[in-house]
């Protein structure tokens, strides 16, 4: 469930954010290691707004449907004082592979698909009025289904990253008690991320954790199967590991840190001001 | 999806809300004659609202769908403007009964489930502070599942009365480039709509015909079977047939007039002030 002011960035237009809502719901399916079958899609429209906006915004619903094998198969429409979008995605996964936030076991090893940081970086970006960088990552996000397919015949659990690493790794330390260890530099990070943390002169890891919508896939993976999945998704890098104590550190030039939970949280007043995207 | 200006009365409580989401999102599953599975439920809150009325809003949902023998298995919690709620029913029908809005055939005879006019009623009562008139129909509907699974197995097709009888029937001509002609005095009246009616000095078919909420099925089927429908369900009324001719006629005391259709429509700007329940 996604509304203009709160999740899409101004600078989404219509078909983009057609795109959006269904490429993040489709990337729950993939984080389930599913293959997408329909998506229901439930549009409050305002009155203010064109046919045309309406038209772009299920246009680009489609265009994000068709590419991952999914279809539109229903909805509903109602106008509401606030454009508010709800996607809910449907797939399918055999039982013996459906991967859960849940699963992890002591040592496995924790990868992500991808670069961390892009939507971040685009975020930032227009915040400050950067120019020369990407709003890819921000507008347009790609679910992992391929990957998530992939993973689900190896990894021990899984979730898409869709409000930043750190935040990520805070639920899955809720969901299965155990904590972890990531080292910093081994995080894959964006060069949009790079490009944009040396204008602002700030850590470009900060990008990375603490900002979300980037939308890659995190993975435990048992540790006598990394290499297997290396081979299997090229896209995959590993970052750190699951320990017994509940606590997130992160480990640079050999110090380890607290990994701070500072991305976005609804109902605390940081609201479209905060770093969710 | 609803919003509470626009869909929610008043009157309705956080345990209503509910209630509410879920009956009329499984009312759609019985209209295709399934058997519920499962409910994901879209909570788009307000930043005023107590904890105490989201847990109440989520437990009418969960009553509701425990007695139609579906769980809530997802959804999703955002902040929004306004308090919109979005609900996506999951059900099984098997391949040979489901149950459409098209598949009808001319001179199938057309039939309704329980009563029609209560939920309006109920928001004219409101409206126009009459006393001693049940709410029930207006904040507490029933989704017509077991009449659903047994018309699935008769009916040629079906849908429910979210919109008033007229508004439906001009989607199902719509849909199937068939006619209709209503017999007035077969549709059958909800006492607390006579009620009502008597009180305000209008038509109380008007209120059947004219005003949502009431979520029965209107079916099409076949003049051959009545009998056998009949006999399944015992709340099924016949109130017209299909005809040839795209219109849609309301037969009293043999003359035949126009039904028009003033139910609600989205984006007119008669909004939360029209008939809309």
């Amino acid at each position: 469930m996604v509304s203009r002011e709160r999740h899409l960035p101004k600078v989404m237009k219509p078909l983009d954010i057609g795109w959006f809502i269904t490429a993040i719901n489709l990337s729950d399916i993939a984080a389930m290691g599913g293959k997408p079958l329909g998506l229901l899609l439930s549009l409050g429209l305002t009155r203010e707004m064109e046919d045309l906006e309406v038209k772009e915004i299920v246009k680009g619903a489609n265009i994000c449907a068709e590419r991952y094998g999914a279809k539109i198969i229903g909805g509903d429409t109602k106008e509401c004082k606030e454009l508010t979008i709800t996607g809910a995605a449907l797939g399918i996964v055999s039982k013996e592979e459906i991967l859960l936030r849940t699963g992890m076991k002591e040592e496995d090893i924790l990868a992500v698909t991808g670069t961390l940081g892009r939507a971040g970086a685009g975020y930032l970006a227009l915040k400050h009025g950067i120019e020369g960088v990407s709003m890819d990552g921000l507008i347009h996000p790609l679910p992992r289904i391929e990957e998530g397919k992939k993973l689900a015949k190896i990894a021990t659990s899984c979730m898409d990253i869709s409000d930043g690493l750190a935040s990520s790794l805070y639920q899955l330390m809720d969901a299965n008690r155990f904590g972890f260890e990531v080292d910093r530099e081994r995080i894959p990070l964006d060069e949009e991320a790079l490009k944009v943390a040396k204008e602002l002169n700030i850590d470009p890891y900060s990008i990375a954790t603490d900002y979300g919508g980037d939308y890659e896939l995190l993975v435990a993976l048992p540790a006598e199967r990394v290499d297997e999945a290396r081979k299997s998704l090229e896209s995959l890098t590993m970052i750190g590991r699951v320990v017994k104590e509940e606590r997130i550190t992160i480990v640079s030039d050999g110090r380890k840190k607290e990994l701070k939970n500072i991305g976005y949280e609804h109902f605390k007043g940081n609201g479209c001001k905060g770093k969710h995207l």
